[in-house]
């Protein structure tokens, strides 16, 4: 693991946002129980690229990369599971 | 840049799940112009996210990063601007 230097912070702030991101849309599909307009293929692509992106964390040793892709597929497979269940 | 290994193969693969993920939304929403399912404020969150990420990218030098950043910044923006439209 690298020094935590001004890269790592901006990596780790920009880690939050995206991951966070998949917060609101969690609430809202949670709320609304309707589906209709989010797409399927969407969160099935993006929760196999989270994934991957998780494991080149781990190979380039990026704590940013790790982390925010680590929280993000457990936020994306609650909403798949929604997407599903209310599809 | 550093030397194109397995690493930064897989990255790139994990940079093409991510960044085509928008793709199907894009075109459902083009398709439905209905958007009440998704979540504004996931997509203003991820859109910041992913600019900072492009930047981060540049920083730390890394082609994958930068990469799928920089076109999923571009359609995650189209979403928005539908979003916005069809709101």
């Amino acid at each position: 693991m690298e020094k935590f230097d001004g890269a790592t912070l901006l990596g780790l702030v920009a880690a939050v946002l995206t991951t966070s991101s998949f917060v609101p849309q969690l609430v809202r599909t949670w709320r609304l129980r309707e589906t209709k307009d989010i797409s399927l293929w969407m969160f099935l692509l993006i929760g196999a690229g989270i994934f991957l992106w998780m494991v080149y964390g781990f190979l380039i040793r990026d704590l940013p990369v790790i982390a925010a892709n680590m929280v993000s597929f457990v936020l994306v497979s609650l909403i798949l599971y929604l997407k599903i269940k209310y599809r």
